[in-house]
């Protein structure tokens, strides 16, 4: 039985909507156990399903939380939702609440794989044959070049998990040539080429990641985090243009609904919410990142990848493939 | 007189669409002097206008030229342009060569104006309001916070001349709150407030480039580079999609006829070629970058862009813009 805590204080329509989506989700799936982590008043007058459990605590983090405060806080929602993973209880953790503070009670709390030293915030992203798989997508800004390699073999395991049997590998850059970039892409380039061979393209562009080039893009977190919300934006300025020069003729007004079942497609395809949730790869069990202003539906997305996740054993490749890459390389020195 | 040197031997499509273009341009503005800076072979049975120049050299730099090379070369066509207007022949130069090279020779044999260190590629990006300009956008990779504060500086004399009377600026950053990014983000912060005061609005994210908030964004070069593509991918992406999902249907195909001149509008209104060119700046004198793949058209755009740029004196601005921080600083001391 696949065993997933949620941290109902978490998110900025939390606990409301959080409970909902969580219900919803218990209701749809009763092969699936639940710990609804939250303070006592939550659950007032609320009927608890069978395959729900209450975890009762005092203290919640606010969304401002700073990292370092969030590990200090042992009775909050969301340390108590990753310490449920760390004492084998639950196999993972759904949290709509601040990603600094997830992603510290999650490398300190859940505890990170052997051989990882920084897990990644690894987020798909929609391409013109589908998705690939960006990581770091912000939860690490200042890396090293062993970090990007890192980021890498976990975005491949993570991309398998997602159906892509043999994922082609990417290193976001300013440029195509091998020689691009900083000092740190200059050597991560050489570390991925080393352990993905051919696999790895390598240097790609901000216009190659959408273009089904690559199905992995590795990034620092500050440029990965900055391309993913660029693509937002340009998605609504694209879409507000569109509204807004079809308004003015009553002619495009009578084209647009003509072509409504493409724009719904358009949105469906572009919208970065189908997922519900991203993961925090690279920690002992699978960590979900809801988006801050999830409502019910995004809960409920995200617990159906926290259940997704645990039943591919997300965890459990990543530690094989990170051991594969070692060993290897102790093979050759 | 407004007098432009123009790199013929630049671009994947010189030399025959860079004459072609400069030869178009010189026709429409006879009060434009043109210094056509090439080989002596480019100019066989052409018939040179009143208003151009021929200025033959023997060498020319490939598309993959090193910097450090390119400003060794001393008898290449875009050395040779820089070069006039080192020596005052010419206000500007247009060249479609490698961009590394172009901000070698520009820094280098232009010059960088007094209060620079590091000239910048800013870069004019759609946004629902017209328009902002982004700058770093590529040329200065690794940079320090003093260098985010003088693109700063450069990109609201740029916003200005573009029609912008008090130009609203943001750093973009992973977050908007005030302490966010690496180091080099808060130290800039910090200066950037110290300089604009209200002017500066904060941190900035990805989504917020397109949308109107600010009309000015600092960017170290590698974000601001991987952001300026993105756009582009997400863009063809978008559009792509639209397109596939159109055909599928005879009633959709009607729409779409019937949304032609939205479309229109919107390719239009989102092209990033609609400038032509961009400003290297932070030199003296007008320096200006024309795409890589530039033909005819491109070519006659930018040394548009470089026109404008000498009648508006946009290097003196810069100077003056300049000047005046360091005074209002030595004068607080």
């Amino acid at each position: 039985m696949r065993k997933i805590a949620i941290d109902i204080m978490g998110g900025d329509n939390a606990p409301a909507e959080i409970l909902a989506g969580a219900l919803s989700f218990a209701k749809d799936n009763p092969e699936v156990k639940l710990y609804l982590v939250g303070l006592e008043e939550n659950f007032k007058d609320i009927d608890i399903p069978s395959n729900c459990e209450k975890v009762i605590t005092n203290d919640f983090l606010p969304m401002d939380i700073k990292p370092t405060e969030a590990v200090r806080r042992r009775n909050s929602t969301m340390y108590l939702s990753c310490k449920l993973v760390k004492d084998g209880i639950a196999d993972g953790v759904v949290s709509a609440g601040n990603t600094g503070a997830l992603l510290a009670c999650a490398t300190f709390v859940v505890g990170r794989i052997k051989g990882i030293d920084r897990p990644t915030l690894a987020v798909p992203i929609p391409s013109s044959n589908g998705f690939c798989v960006m990581a770091d997508a912000g939860a690490n800004i200042d890396v090293k070049p062993s970090n990007l390699l890192q980021f890498g073999i976990m975005a491949v395991e993570y991309a398998k998990i997602l159906g892509k049997e043999n994922p082609k590998i990417g290193l976001l850059n300013v440029g195509t040539e091998d020689n691009k970039g900083t000092e740190r892409e200059k050597e991560a380039f050489a570390m991925l080429k080393n352990v993905f061979k051919d696999q790895f393209i390598g240097n790609i562009e901000g216009n190659d990641i959408n273009t089904g080039k690559v199905d992995v893009v590795i990034a620092d977190g500050f440029a990965g985090n900055v391309a993913m919300k660029t693509m937002e934006g340009v998605a609504k300025l694209i879409t507000g243009l569109i509204k807004n020069e079809t308004k003015k003729n009553i002619v495009s007004i009578l084209g647009a609904l003509l072509m409504k079942p493409v724009f719904n497609k358009l949105k469906e395809k572009v919208d970065p919410r189908k997922y519900g949730g991203t993961f925090f790869i690279g920690v002992k069990g699978v960590v979900v990142k809801a988006h801050g202003n999830s409502d019910r539906i995004a809960i409920y997305n995200a617990l159906k990848v926290a259940s997704k996740g645990i039943e591919e054993e997300l965890p459990e490749k990543i530690r094989g493939a990170i051991e594969n890459v070692w060993n290897s390389r102790n093979s050759r020195n």
